[in-house]
């Protein structure tokens, strides 16, 4: 057979159910996926390939897995920092989002993110927004992996001015994605349970029923949302969601700071995967979700930067090394959160959360082609005796050399192959030009 | 008059007491020392120069101060992680110092984290190690401005079999150095008030005030420390070492986490300087330091990233926004620690810690040029709306570009200008593959 693509010549960290380690392994692809992985063949030459890219001694793994974004609000990265939620929220992102989310701005600004996230190895993103089918037309146009989520919410918001269209908005969404790229998974995104009405969560639910795809919602963030669903509903949020329905493997809860053990008791019961974001709770103050305990009930994590606007970047690298230590500092207990186990949620367990698994999240056999290449010849990669601890604790986004989506090279050497950079930075700093002022 | 160099074409963050940020400006430089800092002339051509580095729109700041480093412990980097601190201390890190801290391991290791440390940003550090002598001199290579302390501790140490003669060896180092180049100050290291006898104590505390050298000591960093020291001297850590008369405006404690508010009282009333470790803290899981409380009471706070093998970098990037975020997340206050507070303990705050604000920390007139540019033309840091905000929240350590200390450039365009790093590299690979085995 002539392989599509070889890359070889790294250790490779195929984060499969065994967890195996290769030095200098070989992932050999065609037709989009994995077709052979094995230590490189020291006395034979490489198999035929089209395409050779040589790791040069650097490190092979899946490409990140990043659970939970907002790509168009990248425009409004560090707008506002340092506030009080409520300030934040209402005199700062609200308006922002009044005045300046528009199609183009949400083309520009997702461009922008998805270049932002292969930079730093991201392959595959799960996010919510709205305006989410000028976001998808500019997820496809980059190439990168995604389910995106259309935003359902009980307040008049960008592409829908009234919320009574919201479901139908979520309707016309996903039927027109779900079949459309193999790249592309259709989903909705229901803002919050004290931003959406019962019903509306409910019909939410039944829509992704019916097109077995991912509900997502935020869901017990902040301990306002909890007091707020214990004074209306006598209920946590997570109670709450349970009571109605809308938790079961397909439900994907992002932060999940203010569970009780009875929530976590819940979450576990129903399979619900869970979305945890500690750089964007950290910057807003939400708390700290109990990812330890969560581990241990058997839920599946996974990891994610959340949007631009709190976090302020879309860094897993910097995302697993701050989940690794925040939960020691938290637990006063060093040996929880080891690097394997942060490694796995940024990979398998956020593919296992957003229903991927089958797909990505690990190097094996017969699963899609989504990998990358670390080069790890730079004084802060050097020595390295462990190189699971050294991806999650000293790493940087800006180490990842190569990028392969599905078989395809996106990103070649620190270069992206196929798209203008530049062009859609000059664009968004001219979009960002009018939110300034 | 003709300038050595002129650094221009940037947002000039100057950190200077008004915090001023100059748009588009220019920093002229002769002697190794700052003579003008101004918005770049727009109509009439830039002063005359034997050198121009032009910033390409991106950010021209201070140096980083990193005020806590073990330099030569870059060797161990990743060597031990999430284990219990009794066991990485016992069973791996004093282990491997006994068989593998030689002259020559610590001079490339010493190599080596100083090109870390340039490539990030860094331009001066604060170590304390032993071979305090051969850290000196490869510092001295490398060019980078540093306090260096010579480890003083009552077992045997590296360099120091005989621990009656540590104070002696101490005093040979500061001597030796005290004024050999002007980008080294000689400094004493005490380990730390459980592992160094009252006497030893007093009598390096004594030895740094005759040479008017700051005093450096890990305090008041686990509780088990804490325990031990109201078990045997019915004291806090930091009551302790006031009682013996070693808290002064030149002693630089390091870590105090396990300080309450007599004990914080007693470090104002001193003025004692503090570094602050959060990444290396939370790693090992020895708890948080109440660092909101300690700014609030006038206390100076420098940010450190400890050594590699607790960290596992040194990257002071990093730490600034794990800084900012980790106090938010504990105090459920988001609008502690803001971006400016945390880029002033990067800065002149940790100059000031060590003793070095009148000559560095801030871009000033007379002050000594150590400043770095920030290449900002990259997808994680557009759109820019607050500079300060970009330097803590997203910026990475590989977007520094440029790096001077004392009017040498020693960083041009990611490249270190003097120095074969390859060679430093593959020379802590060959000592680190013994340590692997």
């Amino acid at each position: 057979m002539v392989f599509d693509l070889i890359v070889h010549n790294g250790t490779l960290i195929t984060v499969n159910p065994a967890f195996e380690i290769i030095e200098a392994g070989m992932v050999c692809i065609k037709d989009g996926r994995i077709k052979q992985i094995e230590a490189t063949p020291l006395s034979s030459p490489l198999p035929n390939a089209d395409e050779i890219i040589d790791a040069k001694g650097g490190i092979i793994m899946p490409g990140l897995v990043n659970t939970h974004t907002h790509l168009p609000m990248t425009l409004f990265r560090g707008l506002a920092d340092d506030l009080p939620l409520d300030v934040w929220l209402n005199e700062k992102i609200f308006p922002a989002e009044r005045n300046h989310i528009t199609s183009d701005s949400v083309h520009w600004s997702t461009l922008l993110a998805c270049a932002e996230m292969l930079m730093s190895g991201i392959t595959t993103c799960c996010d919510g927004y709205f305006l989410e089918d000028v976001v998808a037309a500019a997820v496809s146009e980059i190439g990168i992996r995604a389910v995106l989520g259309q935003g359902v919410i009980d307040f008049p918001a960008p592409g829908v001015a009234d919320p009574a269209k919201n479901i139908a908005t979520a309707r016309e969404f996903v039927q027109r994605w779900e079949q459309r790229t193999q790249l592309i998974t259709p989903s909705i995104f229901c803002h919050s349970p004290y931003t959406c009405s019962e019903k509306t969560l409910i019909n939410a639910k039944a829509l992704t029923e019916k097109h077995g795809v991912i509900f997502q919602i935020h869901a017990a963030e902040t301990r306002n949302e909890w007091n707020q669903l214990h004074a209306e509903r006598e209920s946590t949020p997570i109670s709450f969601l349970d009571r109605i329905g809308v938790l079961d493997q397909n439900t994907l809860l992002v932060h999940c700071i203010w569970v009780s053990d009875d929530d976590i008791g819940i979450i576990a019961d129903r399979g619900a995967g869970i979305a945890h974001c500690p750089e964007s709770n950290m910057k807003l103050a939400s708390g700290i979700s109990p990812v330890p305990k969560l581990l241990e009930t058997g839920i599946t994590v996974g990891l994610g930067t959340d949007g631009c606007a709190s976090n302020n970047n879309l860094d897993l690298f910097h995302e697993m090394d701050v989940a690794a230590k925040l939960h020691k500092a938290h637990t006063f207990e060093p040996t929880i959160m080891d690097a394997a186990t942060v490694l796995k949620m940024a990979t398998i367990e956020g593919a296992r959360a957003i229903g991927l698994d089958p797909k990505i999240g690990s190097l094996e056999i017969e699963k899609q082609a989504d990998l990358i290449v670390l080069d790890t010849r730079k004084p802060h990669l050097v020595p390295m005796y462990h190189p699971a601890s050294h991806i999650v604790y000293t790493t940087a986004a800006s180490d990842v050399n190569d990028v392969v989506v599905s078989g395809n090279i996106l990103i070649k050497d620190r270069k992206m192959v196929a798209i203008d950079v530049d062009r859609i930075m000059d664009k968004v700093n001219e979009i960002a030009f009018n939110v300034r002022i």
